[in-house]
């Protein structure tokens, strides 16, 4: 597959799961906001707000080339001139405090020197975790990485809870998921076959958040629920903003400032010394908001 | 004035601040957090909510001292091993959408070296900007600048411009005010001048609130009001969490990340692509968001 083909099929990929989306929540309908990129390319922003379910959603699309620029030499040490970046990214922000916020993404990068690479991953952000929750998302994870390589999960869930971790908090953002980058070893899989693992990542992405959104919607909510909510949306702001290397990369590098922080949240909340109660659903919480667990069992 | 003296005058004025404003929100209680810092020093973080006109705030005094770590070395270039610092910060989050969110910071720097400075500014952040009451805010900086020198104003309204500045928005983070960092020419004052034109600041800054905070109130608000000013709010944690180089550092060193980041509001929201309307209070605010507009007039 030429560099072409996958970023039409990334558009495809993008329609699709805004098409699932949709049937999940029927009040949330995605607007699409194209845009030209000034130095090669561009892309499609996808964005629906005010859903039953979401309360904000984008995944958006983008296909972008040009020049290596000196901030991308820099901060990514490329060895070559001209790139060719292409990729679906999707955050969601749920209304409903035990539906968690997921994430997605997948890319692919090519320089004019004839390398390239993939990376990916899907992350599951609960404001409140429930184990069996974390379990079951973990292991549709386990399942699709199983088939491509056994060693796949263990490995891209450990780089995940290095990636989405917080050291201000000394916290992860959430019950991480997979992560991988710089992905190319054909020794592993073939360029096709790592394409392939990414799609299927991808076109899993609505049933996988369908599933943890059914399951949350079964609690029973308050106010106080949704004060917390809150409180965990300002932690998701803190990591996406002062951590998040494609966000900072993105925002340095002159991306495009809508698309990229469409993953902040609607409402978020800080509170001085956010106290929480002894044996309360929060302070568990906050006790597996760390690398390390394994989420299988 | 020696290092400890400064210091002793630092709290005293943080006291004093919180009392004044206890005066001017009867409702406003401040709580005080003290914390101990591993490497020396500490410092005592005073925190209110939910009072009638402070929705969020807090003033922070800091004393803390020890070896100058490597990220120090790096980042802030400093010729010396041992350092202490002090000083006193202060973040306001109002209820009302007329009323600004204010910044002022006083800070005393010194190595072992015998190299000392200081540094300090208030910078307003209206919700909405009314041209007089900016003018009013920045007619009071002025006159307390004129006292210490003729050339003060002009030089740190500029350095407040350039240095409260966004750039991936291309706004300012609101009508600026004052900023000066590393101040220690004594051919322009002498260093115990030095402290005083802080002092003077800190201690001018409760009446130049409460003159700001009484203008706003003037006005009558509405639920879109409160949605503009959460997602003027959204601009400042923006600001705050990937530009400001004093949270930055601070986070990196491993700072107390709750002093820190009592600086972010209590509620915010980020709507993709907010829009406005045409000759909208809200528009008109947007295209006053730029650096060099004289506020004097």
């Amino acid at each position: 597959m030429n560099k072409t083909e996958i970023a039409q099929e990334m558009r495809q990929i993008q329609l699709e799961i805004v098409r699932q989306l949709e049937l999940m929540d029927v009040k949330a309908k995605f607007c699409e906001d194209p845009y030209v990129r000034e130095e090669g390319g561009g892309g499609i922003t996808m964005t629906t707000a005010n859903g039953q379910v979401l309360e904000k959603g984008g995944v958006a699309f983008s296909e972008v080339f040009g020049p290596v620029s000196s901030v991308m030499k820099n901060q990514l040490q490329l060895n070559g001139e001209e790139f060719f970046a292409t990729g679906v990214s999707i955050v969601l922000h749920p209304h409903h405090p035990f539906v968690p916020i997921i994430h997605m993404n997948i890319r692919y990068f090519e320089l004019d020197s004839g390398e390239f690479w993939f990376g990916g991953g899907i992350d599951l952000t609960p404001h409140y975790i429930i184990d069996k929750n974390a379990s079951i998302f973990h292991n549709r994870l386990k399942a699709i990485c199983d088939k491509y390589n056994r060693d796949f999960y263990e490995k891209f869930k450990n780089w995940a809870d290095d990636y989405f971790y917080i050291p201000h908090r000394n916290e992860t953002r959430g019950v991480g998921g997979i992560f991988f980058d710089h992905q190319n070893d054909t020794q592993l899989l073939t360029k096709d076959q790592w394409f392939q693992f990414c799609k299927e990542l991808a076109l899993n992405f609505p049933s996988i958040y369908n599933e943890q959104a059914e399951l949350g919607m079964q609690m029973l909510f308050d106010e106080n629920h949704i004060k917390w909510r809150n409180h965990r949306r300002g932690r998701y702001v803190e990591f996406n903003l002062v951590h998040d290397r494609g966000t900072k990369f993105g925002l340095l590098s002159g991306g495009r400032t809508e698309s990229i922080l469409m993953s902040l949240p609607p409402l978020a909340n800080w509170t001085y010394q956010h106290q929480t109660e002894e044996n309360s659903l929060e302070n568990k919480t906050l006790s597996q908001l760390k690398k390390g667990i394994d989420w299988l069992i």
